[in-house]
């Protein structure tokens, strides 16, 4: 069978992955190294993850704030773990002015040399604590919970496509609270939303859970994770939330007087969802059409083509597809009025819709002048194109039985999305394996679709976890998160043969 | 009269300002030079802003994209007029990593030295500019037309909240156009665009013109401004437009092939509005009370204070308080639901009501036990705050009356707003000067509050406009625009004793 991409999944999923990404006009390289530039409909989809995690965000009481894109390198000297984390990977501006170089070019003046060095921040803790400790005086001026959203730079060297760029855009908030029992509980409440905002609005099932202590965000107490799994049976870790304890609090000085007339150091969090998001959302919900967007997230979630022939006919075939737009506008869809375009661009239908299946439009709408005539519309469902041998699977409906079908037909392909996301998750975490032989034998056994494994551990610290992680690196396995909802224990681990505390997912990462 | 700012406007203007930005938490230093904390209440108005804007941008047929914070130094070298205008005033990113510098601090890694140092944009044309040299390959492919959001650094010596930061944020559109007659017109669209975004939603009223030669935006043919008159009788330049024709396209490469199978040069524009708008809502619209923001942009256009006392009718007072904002949250304002908050903090009532004066929310409704029990409210019109007497102009009206006309008071308000602020600039605006010799005795005499003045000249260019300007910056003043309504000429020009060709605003300016 033909597909709209010229590599399939199977034979090569980095390459598809690309593919999908210049094919969707999701984004492009930008010329500038570790940089991409988000294209409409990439962007697009970030703006609808934007517009509905913020809302959730408010809802927990968070207020948006917009905090300096440079941090004086003075900030990260007082926080040693945090920086030791952060140290590989920072752009450094040195210099403040361009000046003629002499040979036609230019370079940076050396009379304008900053006496202290900015860093353009990696993640925001330390300049965000920084005005707590200005905010945060008494217990009355907490609870202080904020979130921004902002570009962050962090200087990696291998770089991929919303995955793992130089510059990436995301959200961060930031909190802080009297005591270390509602932080965590907070911490946990973020990872919630996360993990609901996730399977309910991007589709994307996740198993949330605690990061191990190897794992932990640079100067925390606790890392917890929402993980996802591609399509190649990899993971994907989609957002963190973090417990820093009083760490940030006592570098920071955040520090309030408590009701006693006693001071106290806060306990902070912070938790980030990024860009990241739309990588996961391609390896997903793609096919070898293309992407398939859920439509709570898509720009577009109807396209309607108008086939016109550069004949008299065009005017009345625009008129009705105009008309049949502003009568899907009117409606709701998941409490939102449904988003619906004519795509009048001046090229051949034909390329139009295949350009709208590689995009992953959820529903498209072809019309030409019988459909005029008949009063009907013939109408192309994404995440089912083909039907019976091959063919696309086009319905021919009245229009009025459509409009009558649309809000119900966008609700049933998001759920069909994430239905299918989700059975691929969990036929594909076995619970199988007992000992770390087992363990060898399940991935060396199954290179092509590893999926993960759920196994029982005895939560070794320090020197021995290092062992436990070299052990794994060798595979190139990594311990995804100990999730949530694990059942209880009733083993040994399989690394150290001790009795088992708690059961954790292994799997190979991106 | 006793006023709840320490400083009146009057008094010191400058300091009223920067009182306004404190007292109604707008932002705040951030401790990075230059660079402020943009706090929830000043960070709320900018996204009403961001979210009245975008609608307007997108309804004009412009796509949000996203380019890189980072530009190649080369990329500045290609546009030689371009760099020359922002040379002096950008933060190079020279180095990728920090190492410890063995004295238990921090330094840029020499190890880790970029070989072609990275500008943070002071502006995008150039890294989009090339973007647009990929997507545009055939006539088909015109009009590009983008948008982005986005943080920008300018690295200003002095700088000021809001009207002059080293890093600010904005939009950024960029269209390229087949001709340059539509790319003039796709221009003054842009201004006109911001000249009714900036009277009807933020309630400044504006002059729309263009820029004298030296006043130019940095590489383009024409550069358009709307210039608002802030309380100390001072311009404002608070959006600009600019018609670049071929100048970055060829640098840049941006060409297509014609209907006629001809190569020619794109014309691009480019226009930009940023969170100076805020500083300007402040100056045209604070009194000595402190801000009042415009309902339309307000983040909050009712705030209800409950007035609680510890007590068992504290209870009682918040439901009435919850169910009131209930009521009008499911109204609607200028075609939006009312935006009701209900200030629960554990504050006195009367430092609340006293915030949020100071924080300028358009309605302030206080309710206390007797209101609950009689079914009242207690109405202050932020606008409107003082009666007769110097007293507060609390209105107490049944509840049931006070939503069927909030939406109207909402709306009344707006217009109140730009009433008072249009009347200003009307009022302020002097057309009596005919020569020099008058100008400089109009400024003279009126130090205070010199509002503007509107005369007649014969647009001299080059080294005439040069001395012009210096003439002008003797007096500490400059050319604002060229209004394009201005009535027709019909004098001499105040400069040269010329035949004048058009009528130009002097003004001082920030």
């Amino acid at each position: 069978m033909k597909h709209a991409l010229n590599v399939t999944r199977e034979k090569d999923f980095a390459a598809w992955y690309q593919a999908v990404i210049a094919e969707a006009d999701l984004a492009e390289d930008s010329g500038v190294r570790g940089c991409m530039v988000m294209r409409p409909w990439g962007y697009g989809i970030w703006e609808r993850i934007q517009r509905l995690l913020d809302d959730r965000i408010r809802a927990a009481g968070y207020d948006n704030c917009y905090f300096p894109l440079f941090i004086p390198l003075s900030y990260f000297e007082k926080e040693a773990e945090h920086v030791e984390g952060f140290a590989k990977e920072m752009a450094v501006v040195t210099h403040h002015r361009l000046v003629g170089d002499g040979k036609g070019g230019l370079m940076p003046d050396p009379a304008a040399k900053l006496e202290e060095p900015l860093v353009v921040r990696p993640t925001s803790e330390t300049v965000i604590g920084t005005a707590f400790s200005r905010w945060v005086q008494s217990w009355r001026d907490l609870p202080v919970q904020i979130n921004q959203w902002a570009n962050i730079v962090r200087w990696e060297m291998r770089t991929r496509m919303f995955l793992r760029t130089a510059e990436f855009l995301w959200q961060e908030g930031h909190a802080a609270y009297a005591s270390a029992e509602q932080a965590r509980e907070e911490t946990l409440k973020a990872l919630e939303m996360y993990r609901s905002f996730a399977e309910d609005c991007v589709a994307l099932p996740v198993i949330a859970g605690e990061k191990p202590e190897n794992e932990r965000f640079p100067g925390a107490v606790a890392t917890y994770s929402i993980e996802a799994m591609m399509q190649d049976g990899k993971a994907l870790q989609a957002g963190t939330s973090h417990f820093l304890g009083t760490n940030f609090a006592s570098a920071q000085n955040i520090r309030f007087q408590n009701s006693q007339g006693e001071q106290e150091l806060a306990n902070t969090i912070s938790w980030g969802m990024s860009t990241r998001m739309i990588g996961g959302l391609i390896m997903v919900h793609g096919d070898d059409d293309g992407l398939r967007v859920p439509p709570r997230v898509a720009p577009w979630q109807v396209v309607i083509v108008p086939m016109l022939r550069e004949t008299d006919e065009d005017a009345a075939i625009l008129d009705y597809c105009r008309s049949l737009a502003g009568e899907l506008t009117a409606l709701s869809a998941f409490g939102e009025p449904v988003r619906a375009l004519v795509d009048t661009k001046a090229t051949k239908a034909s390329a139009k819709r295949w350009g709208w299946v590689k995009k992953g439009a959820p529903v498209i709408v072809e019309v030409g002048p019988r459909d005029v005539a008949s009063g009907n519309v013939a109408v192309l469902r994404r995440d089912r194109l083909y039907g019976e041998g091959g063919k696309l699977a086009t319905g021919f409906l009245p229009r009025g039985e459509f409009v009558g079908q649309v809000a119900g037909l966008i609700e049933e392909i998001q759920a069909a999305l994430h239905g299918e996301a989700r059975a691929r998750l969990e036929a594909n975490i076995d619970r199988g394996v007992s000992d770390f032989a087992g363990l060898e034998a399940f991935f060396s056994e199954k290179a092509q679709f590893p999926g993960w494994v759920e196994v029982q551990w005895s939560r070794p610290t320090g020197a021995a976890l290092d062992g436990v992680v070299e052990r794994l690196k060798a595979l190139k396995l990594t311990i995804r998160n100990t999730p949530m909802d694990a059942a209880a224990v009733d083993g040994t681990c399989i690394f150290t043969g001790e009795p088992a505390v708690e059961r954790i997912l292994i799997g190979r990462s991106y």
